[in-house]
């Protein structure tokens, strides 16, 4: 999956999963058996070179109806790599170059051993074409006067439904989910696996700590009065992973974003050596260096100008466009 | 690549490059013709699950010395996505499970077109083993009393040779590269791609601006009075990339390294969309907000605790631990 897809899975409550799978529903779809030779390519939406990844818009010979089929190439496992595998005899080597002690090839293995994870959405709606398209991204530098026009105004403006948030921290669910529980209202917070994580693959370790205090919308909130709230955040975070994960605090990436994807503070925790998506400077914000700031000047997010990343779909973008901010890609006023 | 072997690849001189050739030869090694079936793998270095690279040190079949198979799973390819590619009638799909409109499965295209890049390198050293091994990396926060108690020495002691980059600015070397260039020995900086970037592909673009102001380590040497030659960076930078690669501004990623790869003064240009090695929170700081901070604090850097990245292997590393403020993983101490 894309870094774009993935962003857009950061928790998602339970009930608006079942209300989507509803709304799917009604597009009246039985289990039809899908055959990849069937299905007509019309438009690449996403391309990712890093990642291996790519979606494709379609659809499937004789059938009505949008199709999107991702494909990404499998990581490596370690019970390939031997000569039934990757080093069998079957392995055909095509030589680029050989330079001294350096070679070039590719090399073709057996198909079975080299399986592509495919998904198909089918039929799929506007909003899956959005979400798995490639979207042009932009930097905004948001001053604060900028965050009192434009941002606060969208964040009031969208509502974003927080229940799912007061569910957990209230236990009404995802209470066998919970690794670390401070139930003091000021200070406290729940420690969570993220969605994105399988919740047992050290190697992809990410969890998240929602706080207890509600009304922190984000970073632009805080000042030195969250000081103790934040360090309880840090210190007892790494300690409950460690004693469960035995991940150490040092090899642990704890940070939060801006903009956050939903205006309740939550506090990220991945695993160093896991490159988590929406972990790149221009989002993300460590704790460390966000208490450095606090402690240094108390009202330093009231004070700051923050950068953050907006799509060019989203309503966010559209506000500081038309406020002249920013433009599209290929508009002639660039 | 993984990301520690691209962050080793940062800007190299070429005298450096020669020699390790050099020493490399000295291996005494001519073309061999090497086959995948005489591999025998002893251990992964390296597996890169995100980027689905792997890493395998081992032996060939009656061949002396040690050898390295680097393998990359092949981006998608445009044409490779139709009739003929992996939508052709002999590729096979697996099902793992169809709910509603979503469908999970395997596929396995003829394995002509899922080839594996294959990187040999034979005989390697222990310098290639090292630089392609997993590496147990931890974030360190550094006060300002750390930096001049230990990474101030580390830094001098190592003599980080800059002639390469003089040789740059005083234009003996890589002229033709120059994209941009202001003269100002105060405020001006030459503007290069960086030797990741093949320098056309826009998809990955990434450029260094290096200041010709010469005493600047790093961000940590920054204060008020860097602000005309920072804002000069940001601004003709931004312009010389519009008006040669035609990326606007406000998709451009403009960031310092901490620790930087050298300790003169450049700044990164990389777009947006390209996830580029290094560019995670813990290293990347966007220049847009260290001028904003600059702005209202002159001695922000002076002052602030700047959290980095250090490998084990690294000797800044045995610094911090001989100093108590980080262990090894596996050791009791944690």
């Amino acid at each position: 999956m894309s870094d774009a897809t993935l962003e857009n899975d950061v928790i998602e409550p339970p009930c608006s999963k079942k209300i989507k799978i509803e709304e799917q529903n009604e597009n009246g779809v039985s289990n039809v058996q899908l055959e990849l030779k069937d299905f007509v390519p019309v438009k690449v939406l996403n391309n990712n070179t890093n990642r291996k990844t790519v979606c494709i818009q379609g659809t499937f010979r004789d059938k009505s109806g949008v199709a999107l089929v991702l494909l990404e190439k499998n990581a490596f496992k370690g019970e390939e790599l031997d000569d039934k595998g990757y080093f069998a005899i079957d392995t055909k080597l095509r030589t680029f170059f050989q330079n001294d002690i350096y070679g070039n090839f590719e090399c073709y293995p057996r198909s079975e051993i080299n399986g592509v994870k495919t998904t198909i959405i089918y039929p799929a709606t506007e909003k899956h074409i959005a979400k798995f398209s490639q979207q042009e991204v932009h930097i905004i530098l948001e001053t604060p006067e900028l965050y009192r026009k434009l941002t606060l105004p969208y964040i009031e403006k969208e509502q974003f439904n927080l229940q799912w948030v007061y569910n957990i921290l209230e236990g009404r669910s995802e209470q066998d989910r919970i690794v670390y529980d401070n139930k003091c209202e000021r200070e406290g917070f729940v420690l969570v696996p993220d969605l994105k994580w399988d919740g047992i693959t050290k190697e992809t370790l990410y969890l998240l700590a929602i706080v207890r205090q509600r009304g922190i919308k984000s970073l632009r909130d805080l000042n030195e009065s969250h000081l103790p709230l934040l360090k309880r955040v840090r210190d007892e975070g790494k300690k409950a992973i460690y004693s469960k994960y035995k991940v150490c605090g040092s090899q642990l990436r704890v940070y939060l974003h801006y903009q956050p994807s939903f205006y309740h503070l939550h506090i990220h925790f991945t695993y160093l050596k896991h490159e988590a998506p929406g972990i790149h400077a221009e989002r993300s914000h460590l704790l460390d260096a966000v208490i450095d700031n606090l402690t240094m000047s108390g009202h330093h997010y009231q004070l700051a100008s923050l950068p953050f990343t907006v799509r060019e779909m989203d309503p966010l973008f559209s506000s500081y466009e038309s406020d002249g901010h920013v433009a599209r890609v290929n508009q002639p006023d660039k």
